[in-house]
């Protein structure tokens, strides 16, 4: 599929007038023809948005990334509105399939049927199987995670994905064969370009490394329990309190991960 | 305003019935009462998403924030549809005023008079004026970088920001008085945690980086000029000749910041 195309695709694929009169792209970067032929986000209400904005700002205009959900019906995401280009029905079998993660919107999608049994047919002819944060719940809420190594947010993964019958993995990035899990909300950036060299080569996985700029020069040295400290990573976790007890809840009964 | 009238304001802002019934938050995070009471993001077509989601990971969720633009219409923006809650028209006087960066549309908002004339006047009462990336240009578009320093992305930072008045500085966040701007894409993740360290204390913001795990660790070390190397920065600033061509046209015709 040649640019032409997938922009004629965007196009039939929305009804809105808006997406007829795309935005013309100032910087196109071409792939190597190994790169993916097509890529399925999943989206939700409560999503975590920069854990789908970080990966797609490093892979996104590449490839066609179909955004995926129930109905195309805009969503609620931290204030922000969403809307899928896609539905799960409509969806056709992708080469990546990716889940980010979230707080209740995650534990709603870890317990819809539909979009479980749309991770589990997907999974099965799609070349990764890919995360960010508490996506990998989702993934594991859909049996996809059964004696495999992966990653999720600090909060949740030595203590959920074990019920999901993963083995939980305290790294940034987690390639397991074609399973690839990212750490919490931000660790979407690294691991857009751990996929984008896996895809494309180093070389070009630097190229998008520059366009974005990251070279991170965090204020604080606060991003992991052990750089922030048990005080503050106590208090935090209090916060997280009703949605741990959810969560935890919802891996018991998620009857595709036993 | 406390939570309560905060969510009742979003439901009141939105037309469409989702608003109504909003994913409920499983993670309240309170901050002190020196936060700001209210904040404008600007948002556009063909805005680069990870500009302003960036920020908002870090600052969303816990004071207003009006995602604002010309229409409420929905857009594209790489691919993904965006839609603002608030019109310019209908945008009150707010405590942090917001830009983010893009290319092709980024030129389309330096030319945008309803746009500057929107952040001259909001400038007046804002505590602070706030940008990632090329948002700078657009800032300097309005006539707000008058002898002030301030940073973009690496592309465009010495060559287009000196031509809007502003005194170009290479550093992730560039603090002059009440500006704060922030370099290419990815730093505004930096830009948000020194935000939310001026609002709300240094403590809060490390809470909010252990929210979003920020733990940095890019697979490569091409997130500068510097870093990538002369060979791979000169490929990517090939990619970006017809952006830089036409943003330094904008800059050049930009009225008020002469």
């Amino acid at each position: 599929m040649d640019r032409r195309d997938f922009t004629k695709g965007l196009a039939v694929a929305g009804s809105a007038s808006f997406l007829a009169r795309p935005v013309p792209r100032a910087v196109t970067i071409p792939l190597p023809s190994t790169a993916p032929k097509s890529m399925a986000m999943v989206m939700y209400p409560g999503m975590f948005p920069l854990d789908l904005i970080g990966p797609h700002a490093v892979l996104g205009g590449h490839f066609p990334i179909h955004l995926v959900w129930k109905s195309r019906d805009p969503f609620n995401a931290l204030g922000i509105t969403f809307t899928p280009n896609m539905t799960f029905a409509d969806c056709p079998e992708v080469d990546v399939l990716f889940v980010p993660g979230g707080t209740t919107g995650t534990i709603a999608a870890m317990e819809d049927e539909e979009c479980l049994s749309f991770l589990e047919s997907r999974a099965r002819s799609a070349q990764y199987l890919t995360s960010v944060c508490t996506g990998s719940l989702v993934l594991g809420a859909a049996g996809l995670l059964k004696g495999r190594r992966a990653t999720s947010h600090w909060a949740v993964r030595d203590s959920i994905l074990p019920m999901l019958g993963a083995k939980p993995v305290a790294e940034r990035v987690v390639v397991d064969g074609n399973l690839v899990t990212g750490a919490g909300v931000s660790a979407g950036i690294d691991f857009g370009l751990s996929l984008m060299a896996t895809f494309a080569g180093e070389e070009m996985a630097k190229i998008m490394q520059l366009n974005i700029e990251y070279d991170p020069d965090p204020p604080f040295q606060a991003g992991s329990p052990e750089g922030a400290g048990a005080e503050l990573t106590g208090r935090l976790t209090g916060y997280y309190g009703p949605f741990l007890k959810d969560v935890e809840r919802a891996a018991r009964a998620a009857r595709r991960a036993t």
